[in-house]
């Protein structure tokens, strides 16, 4: 299959120029950036020389590369890829969006969490969450890829919520993310020195990925779910680990709560249960599309409290992408992801 | 005043002879470890060169030890304290103890969750948080130092339960601290390249900091608290934040919240409120005693969610223990403790 | 090809396991572990969860592993390979050892600097540097391949060597790396606390890789060269960053500097020139078995300083084994090798 | 004493800050700078809060902060201090600048290499390394404040330049430094995710601090000395370690090489030796004005090899500035310098 990338030079970009490389059945065609038209991709990253010196053309040369390409990645920012769909719509080339843009069905809420209108409203698309939404993603020509600390709360959540075991006005998400996160761009806040030995949280109360995990598990819960995010930056470069808090139902026992994640989970092979008890890390699965999950019952408080640990750039980014891509072509959904995370 | 570090080997105490060199009112008479007898602690901390050369004694020479000083430090693992305590019991020698022994009213929840007999129920000991027991620390002749996790979500929820304005069994406390708090004896787990560039949780419901909190904030409700406490590992050294959730009560509005973090904090100069909003960062606080505080309201799921951040081992220990070594002698309560955070 | 890993659980053997998974042409039939027999490996590493879970058997099952193996891997302390080497010897079986044991031409020398008798001195052996040692390594049965520092410094200062640039006996080698290079046993001096936010030397005029570098280069000047080696701990996991100085001779310009790396490593693959100037940085090779080499003139002091990258575990250690591996088995040499470097 | 600090809002400055805020004998009277003039310094600096809230105002107001102050620190980029100096000239306020204008003797060698036009060539100018040039600091009003990398290279190999021991032109310099010594300013190359987990060099053969060495120890040797330096990049936020070579001349002893280091430094409350063997850390100086060294002799290759480590922003820049103001107002050359490193 032939592909683009069109926004190459963000993390997700050069993340997915890493996974391309060694996925058996795609070629990589074009890759874009508009401030840096001209050079070569390992100019502006170059621990890729000598696997891409691809030069980086300009998204307005469109035309060509959706003649070239079967699928096209789009890692823009928010409120950019509307536009490139639009222009693709009606072509033969189905379209990765790496960013929010097509990732909710109600495009107000879109509108009101991103302050963007939003210009595609009655695109055809389908929210890239594989584990959740596989079927659908199987005939899509739009995928909006799940985001990062999405997929890892939703993941971590979707059993006890799908089996009915918590209140689910109770949901607390403490969630915690390497510097990778937040983009290439440099600004005080994560110049080294400033967060180097560093612990904060940010964004209390109005993190945009708040709304998405809201629309998905209240798919999965038949009602409306609003619920708690709170985003936290920890002084590494990548991963996520998400510790999700909600009481549980009176008389939900242990077993149901492991039944409740062994029946959803137990043939996904990215997603690997540690059990109850279990404490995932984020180094276990860095540069792997794994999502480890553990679960605990804390019986003195009724609460259950379920952890998941992700690489941001892979399976909340890159790996989803390309795990996405796979479905789209009816390829093994483990075609080039079979990274093993780099440890230690 | 004379005093002495009975375990002065582990990091708090090395932390603890930090802070008082530079105490003008403190002199150290003797520093004792058992399994290092005879060495200067400079061999044992090398940083501490030119600074102390004393030499270590052993805690079996303890009339030397309580004759010549007037306040004791005892830096040894829980457990051990009380036994120290008995001895001195009846001298003229106070005792600040930083570990567990005397931090409970009620000895039984000590030995539930540390599964240990407390051999000293009667002594006389008062709970070492100056904010909150200033006055009974003032007269007293045993302090259970308040523990690193514990002084960091009390101080970030007392305003909040003292004032009645949460329901008081929807508190979850996701707390995160660097690697200095799981002490200095080597291990897998906190071997460099396992730790580095990493981050996961640990003793979910089962962490030992649980019992004192609920007891610190049972007291201020006036009925007992049961909550939820999850410990997490940050890839840093020192510090903590602890990120607090709470249901409000209905009509209770922001500038109630406000007001009672105000009224509550703003005499006490180691607690800096970085207001309604407010993002505390555990570099902002490192090396010094402060305990920076900021909260945040979330109408849309009715929550209010407080931050805190401290120096485990100072605001969190030795810089706590100096504190109430102060208010003991009658000192200004600031003295020594002046220490300016050491940033970037 | 079926092969087998003999102590599978240090740092080097499961980076072993992580490339040998991707390769499509190697299977893994045992892996042994002394202190670890009986469990699953992924109860020792739990990041190859659901990726590997077979079980560690002893290395006393030799005459079992011989059998099922057509190559073995050794990943055992110095010492320990020799053993091995013997009992398989006359075997149809390949070894290639990653550490010490059989590197050296002069077993001598091995003594005097490992301290250890040499109990199988006849073995006939290559030295496993791919692209120095390529032609020997092809027909070898047993490889003692390349340590860390070695490669890395060894790779850089080659040309100089060979072409006859640089007066010899002004060769200062400064080398810094990563802490997994320490090794997997926990000690206080990579107790994260003590080594997080801290650089140091260590080893000074005595590391052992240093005769393991002359040996090389010696060969490659064909003339006895004895060098300075220190070695420094940088507060990250992996990589190597060696500096290396040395008195240019007369006359010889930047131009031939040029010219002696282009011509000696213009057809690697695993070597990255970045050329006069370059600046390699380990974070731009890690997970990958690239060497990323850049060279300076300083003419000022008539000096010139190689620098080279690479990460130890994989260039310094299970890649290089994979490269060595390839060749051997008359494989491309780059099969199973075309990781991207994971970054950021 | 009245003090000023001119450009408050680098790291230098605010390290300056930190100290002067325990001095017992300095004020701080006025704070500048021309970017957030009006602002309070902890909006800038939030580690601050509650320990300096005065506002910035701009350098232009230069005749009411010479009119207040005893002493001015300057701490802005280089090029900008000899207009301060200029202004100041006469005016019985003394100097001391963090930055390089007034480090040189020879200005052609600031022009040359800083690549500025000096203005202010005729100023009577002191170098500010108090071990070295203790007393014509004493007398001087204008101190060109030592730099981080020339403080450890020169401390380390003073006594060996000084007693004549090595061949000078055999001296190479391999120095390692925290990321806080790239300045505050936001950029790609110390983007958190970029640098951590990283390791480069820069700057080889061109790095400004060669000069400043090189005049130093020119002076020391009685004869003009020229110098490999290469400047290294640790990803942690403090911290220098300098790591030097050279030969020795023949028939030189350890002892002699001892006895040099001892001589030179007994009495000196900054440096602590190590002895010969020893390994300096930058942790163990960490937040202090230490100089830790240590050295060792390599006689299979005829080298001396000298470690130092010193804390960047205080021996290396903040602290230092401190000595010399103790030393030019005739105080304790240790007051307000007793701070204990901060470990871990």
């Amino acid at each position: 299959m032939k592909v683009s990338v069109i926004g190459a030079t963000g993390y997700a970009g050069a993340e997915l120029l890493r996974l391309l490389h060694n996925h058996p059945e795609a070629e990589v065609m074009y890759m874009t950036s508009e401030s840096h038209t001209g050079q070569p991709i390992s100019a502006i990253y170059p621990h890729l020389r000598g696997i891409y010196d691809q030069k980086l053309i300009s998204m307005k040369e469109m035309d060509k590369i959706a003649g070239a390409s079967d699928v096209v990645f789009i890692g823009l920012p928010h409120g950019h890829a509307m536009a490139v769909g639009k222009v693709l719509e009606g072509k033969s080339v189905k379209i990765i969006d790496l960013g929010a843009d097509y990732r909710f069905t109600d495009t107000k809420t879109y509108e009101e969490w991103y302050k963007v209108e939003h210009t595609h409203k009655d695109a055809k698309r389908v929210y890239g969450l594989a584990e959740l939404y596989r079927k659908d993603i199987k005939t899509a020509s739009i995928v909006g890829n799940a985001g990062c600390y999405t997929t890892a709360s939703i993941l971590a959540l979707a059993p006890l919520v799908k089996y009915n075991l918590i209140y689910i006005d109770t949901i607390v998400i403490d969630a915690k993310s390497g510097v990778s996160g937040a983009g290439r761009s440099a600004n005080l806040s994560n110049h080294f020195p400033e967060m180097y030995d560093n612990f904060k949280a940010y964004n209390v109360g109005g993190h945009r990925h708040t709304p998405e995990i809201e629309q998905t598990l209240s798919e999965l819960a038949g009602e409306k779910i609003v619920l708690s995010f709170t985003p936290h930056l920890v002084p590494m470069s990548r991963g996520i680990l998400s510790s999700c808090y909600a009481k549980l139902k009176p008389d939900v026992t242990a077993e149901q709560v492991d039944a409740a994640y062994e029946e959803m989970y137990q043939n996904e092979f990215f997603i690997r249960l540690l059990g109850r008890g279990g404490y995932p890390a984020t180094k276990e699965v860095r540069g792997s599309n794994f999502c480890d999950i553990g679960w605990h019952i804390d019986a003195r408080v009724g609460r259950v409290i379920a952890l998941s640990a992700i690489d941001n750039l892979v399976k909340g980014a890159a790996g989803q992408a390309v795990q996405n891509f796979n479905i789209i072509c009816g390829f093994d959904e483990k075609m080039g992801l079979l990274n093993v995370p780099v440890y230690p």
